[in-house]
């Protein structure tokens, strides 16, 4: 039974997610978890019924880590705008915060699997389609409090805010920009400043 | 000599280029070009010296790919804004129109290689640099005539001009949203649209 112990899965998700942030689903193999964790093959088999299933537990362990960085630390600040803002600053860079060693698994996954089929992809679908379910709710609280206009296209805001996450993604991590935070930071205040109520019109 | 003819290093190229587009930098080795070919590694291996070197030519070759469907197109219209948005219209989606299967190869590479040091991501590094200094030379183009404000930050401009083609390959490639397009040309009139010159003020 020792082997099928918690301590030893969460182990393997820990440093499953870790070579998953630096390398993407490709490099997240039965093989090159059992390496990671010095454990043979058939050790991690155990744990995981096929390379599907690690990849998609991998997927929801990188999303729990991503809650008390992320989206706990927002739900605290005031409703409306206050909020939506407190999650877009924690969302950018959000995966080296939360201890991973590279970036963000969702992201990278949009264009891994852009062309493969099967129940990764479909998790990270759903995945993608939670997270922005969270931020058009968030948006659309900021519209109903009149923190945004009342006839803001909210979709059309989120996705030029996941525009600015992606971008932010590319620059700091793979450019290795160093005005990578102040460039997203601008852009997500030129958003919010053409989203905001006409207050002339009042 | 005749394994070094043209026409084969053409074809691997050309085969070679529809596998990146599809998996990603990660798919492409010599083991798998000699299998889409229908060749032995060895004879892939005479065409390229190592599997950094197939990269890097899958890479430029691309980028050739490119140039008749985005580049020289916009080229053709007039200097300054009206080239500008011609250049913006045939980059958005120019993967499929170049004959790739799947979908840019460089936004891949830019989450695919984040963490991985080496000759390959260098000559990303540096194929994105050069598609900015386009974008930027374009943008400067219509600031100089008028078309956008003085005082534009154009390197600011471009940077969410980058975020937009992110999430526009994210949405219309890996979630299959059908109006993808049509929120790029959304978020892309209103970057414009707030870049414009001050009518006012003249």
């Amino acid at each position: 039974m020792a082997k099928r112990a918690p301590a030893t899965r969460e182990r393997l998700l820990q440093q499953g997610v870790a070579l998953m942030s630096e390398e993407g689903l490709a490099g997240v193999t039965l093989g090159r978890m059992a390496e990671r964790a010095g454990m043979s093959k058939s050790g991690v088999f155990a744990h995981f019924r096929s390379k599907d299933e690690v990849q998609i537990e991998l997927l929801e362990h990188s999303a729990r880590l991503a809650a008390p960085v992320v989206v706990e630390p927002a739900l605290r600040e005031p409703d409306g705008l206050p909020r939506l803002e407190a999650l877009v600053r924690n969302w950018l860079g959000w995966a080296r915060r939360a201890g991973l060693p590279g970036g963000c698994p969702v992201a990278a996954a949009m264009f891994e699997l852009d062309d493969v089929e099967g129940p990764v992809r479909d998790r990270v679908v759903a995945l993608e389609a939670g997270w922005r379910r969270l931020l058009r709710d968030l948006t659309g609280r900021a519209v109903a409090l009149g923190h945004l206009r009342a006839d803001l296209d909210a979709d059309q805001f989120v996705w030029e805010l996941c525009g600015i996450y992606l971008i932010h993604h590319a620059d700091q991590r793979f450019l290795r920009h160093p005005d990578a935070d102040a460039r997203a930071a601008a852009a997500f205040r030129a958003l919010v400043a053409r989203s905001a109520p006409d207050l002339a019109g009042k």
